[in-house]
């Protein structure tokens, strides 16, 4: 059988993936930062060449920002897109690392052996599950396995601002049957998971002035407005005493859960207890009638993310500081319109406002939930292989966070997406020290192996 | 009648006056900065120098910090104590100054002459009326009005650290009948006035501690607890909707106005509109059924004089914070207790705390408020020294602010202190472009000569 060729060349050829990967991570890549242009750039050639070793017509395609790379590989079957993304986060602080980010090396841990870089986990080890599986593939049988489109960003960690654009410039080049996206992890870090919910968000940076300066507040205390209390004011409003979001409209379209995906949530058999404990928590703190995974994956949030205004250094000063801040964001589920809940929130705020104060926002990007259709047959080929490599039964899972990407293919692609990842919780990504488990490279090589075998079948 | 004698020689050697000032506004005393310890030094011995020059026994005293100034001057009558301070604020940001803070200048400005420079008007030009009236008087007479000790600080703009035990170690020498403070303004800019209720201080900051450390607002949005948003509900319940401060027994000790202080503050006919107007404000944001004189003289407040907590930098970053933090500072009046007020407002934090959080409290110094008694006869001489020089009635007022030398001159020495000054309004103190109005100084000095013939008389 041809697979057992293929998973085999993967085993015995591990080695020259990881030399290949840490190829890979060895180039500062930090999409955000200026100084590092050159190397996003570089990344993006770095890419454009394996992908044509791999027999793909690929370029450098530029943009306002950091290059796109996308590369076409001509196959039989259906055509499938694969999206990652070669830039990461910065690095700071860099004295929490154990070693420079951008020399990878392998370690061997208590949990077993890791690859420890920046981007190791997030997103150039995931991406290169997919090229590493191509590669062995190819090798084995000469030719891909199906019509496939790579499509690589350089700007995921900094708002993909050209990639929209792109899209809509390059629909025809870019449009397949079905996108898959490798940037999503393990169940629990155990079990194989598909993604086929995500949170929206929507961000607000809301700033409250009052008086025209900074006041003293032995002269002016008691009798001048206080921007910052005006401002924790208003933030507390913003939930009631059970939890809930108290903007109004705020649950429109917030639909409950089907009960096929609630038994199998609950078939997850989710350790909130573990979850919670990790990061030093005891309690789901969200609303007290829902669920702990209902809470992450498909109730809509408020969350305050930062606030600042007045002295905040050493020692006292007493100040009634001229104004106050705050950035806000909302997670959104369902049907939810960021546009109506950011004039619902503006709107909130503003009725709020004592004499004298003036409100000022800034938005900071809105995305809606993703929901994704399972019906292409991928859906299953993905969870039978999933379920083949791991071991344990692959899950459609739903995700807190938001992946802006799988909602374009959606919108402007007219394509739903399947995101399958192997990242672990502790791989510490956006943070130091991010490492990414050699076995979940391994096995995400080997699990893509398995997929596409599937769909050439 | 040698009071002409005496303002005669204050008028005619004005340039003189102010040529001294201008030496010690020249040495750059910035007690908070350690680099600039030297200088304070070099000012405690210009001030030693000086009063010597004057007939005192003058000597500079040693503290843990910056050295007290100490004279003895001979004299019939009553023993007052004068007491000032030589130290400054520090001077940034350095860019919003017209010129070098530290190079004293006479300007001409739309408003009239002024003297522009850091600690012009606090509290160098301040104290040297006092030493100046002495030295007009002292060469007039050939010799003091009356018994006088001169006491003088280096520490006042760094929160005062070896105030209370250099008067507890030397309180028999620094005892006398009364205390004199030169370091409050004229009631709007305008009229004289002798301050006799300040109003106390008490300092707290706040962290509140969550999750271990810093989560992904996409992974744990909804389930785990926010700082920030537990910050933001405490904060927010410390005011009812009237203005009044939420603590239990809060108010204990706050004694209504006596009616003849309120019959004087009637009689001032306060321009609250103009006074917020000054600060871009309209209306007075206090307890609604106050006077605005009442809010800033003789109501206690509650207020945030600084909050900051998860990402305050440019863009967005959807992190739910492991810690908040919060300064809040009280104004305390009669006989409102800073210990018990501590305790409550540690207490209404503790009690509002959901699971998993805890909360960790900081105290910054507190001071009780203060009250005068105006039964010593240099009072009411005072007054018409003021009223005689200013060609206004002079007042007894209160003032918003907390002055704790006052407070520590009645409970370590048992003496009252009767608060006079020539600030303005637009003095800029703790500001760029400090100025003391040359009015101010020129007036200042005649006032304490004509002040201390009553004494003397």
């Amino acid at each position: 059988m041809t697979l057992d060729a293929v998973l085999s060349r993967i085993d015995t050829t591990l080695p020259e993936s990881v030399d290949r990967l840490m190829a890979l991570l060895r180039i500062p890549s930090i999409s955000t930062d200026p100084a590092h242009a050159a190397d996003c750039d570089r990344a993006a050639d770095w890419l454009v060449t394996e992908l044509q070793d791999l027999g793909f017509e690929a370029s450098k395609r530029p943009t306002p920002g950091h290059p796109m790379v996308v590369a076409q590989g001509k196959g039989p079957g259906p055509h499938l897109l694969f999206y990652g993304h070669y830039d990461v986060q910065p690095v700071d602080p860099l004295t929490l690392w154990d070693r420079n980010p951008f020399d990878p090396e392998l370690q061997d841990t208590p949990q077993g052996r890791v690859i420890r870089a920046r981007g190791a986990s997030d997103d150039k080890g995931q991406l290169m599950t997919f090229l590493e599986a191509c590669r062995a593939w190819k090798t084995e049988h000469g030719s891909l396995p199906c019509r496939l489109t790579i499509f690589l960003e350089g700007e995921e960690e900094s708002g993909s601002p050209s990639l929209v654009p792109f899209m809509q410039e390059n629909a025809a080049e870019l449009s397949a049957d079905l996108a898959l996206i490798c940037d999503t992890g393990l169940f629990e870090s155990r079990t194989p998971a598909i993604v086929t919910r995500l949170r929206g968000l929507l961000g607000e940076e809301l700033t409250i002035r009052g008086p025209a300066k900074d006041l003293h507040s032995g002269m002016y205390g008691g009798i001048a407005i206080n921007p910052v209390r005006v401002l924790t004011r208003i933030l507390a409003s913003l939930h009631d005493d059970t939890g809930r979001v108290t903007l109004p409209g705020f649950y429109d379209g917030v639909t409950e859960l089907p009960e096929d995906i609630r038994a199998q949530w609950q078939g997850l058999a989710f350790d909130h207890a573990r979850f919670l404990a990790e990061v030093g928590l005891s309690q789901p703190a969200g609303e007290q009638d829902r669920t702990p995974l209902e809470m992450i994956w498909s109730r809509p949030t408020c969350e305050i993310n930062g606030i600042w205004g007045g002295y905040t250094g050493e020692g006292f000063k007493t100040v009634l500081p001229a104004e106050a801040h705050a950035k806000v964001s909302f997670r959104l589920v369902g049907e939810q319109d960021p546009h109506t809940i950011r004039e619902a929130f503006r709107a909130h705020v503003r009725a709020q406002l004592p004499p004298d104060c003036t409100a000022e926002f800034h938005g900071h990007g809105n995305s809606r939930a993703g929901h994704m259709q399972t019906t292409h047959p991928a859906f299953e080929q993905a969870r039978a292989a999933l379920t083949e490599e791991w071991g344990l039964s692959a899950a459609y899972v739903g995700c807190g966070g938001s992946i802006p990407v799988a909602g374009f293919f959606q919108t402007i692609l007219g394509m739903d997406a399947m995101l399958v990842g192997f990242g672990k919780d502790t791989d510490q990504i956006h943070s130091p020290n991010e490492k990414y488990d050699l076995e979940s490279f391994h096995k995400g090589v080997r699990s893509w192996a398995r997929f596409l075998a599937r769909v050439a079948a």
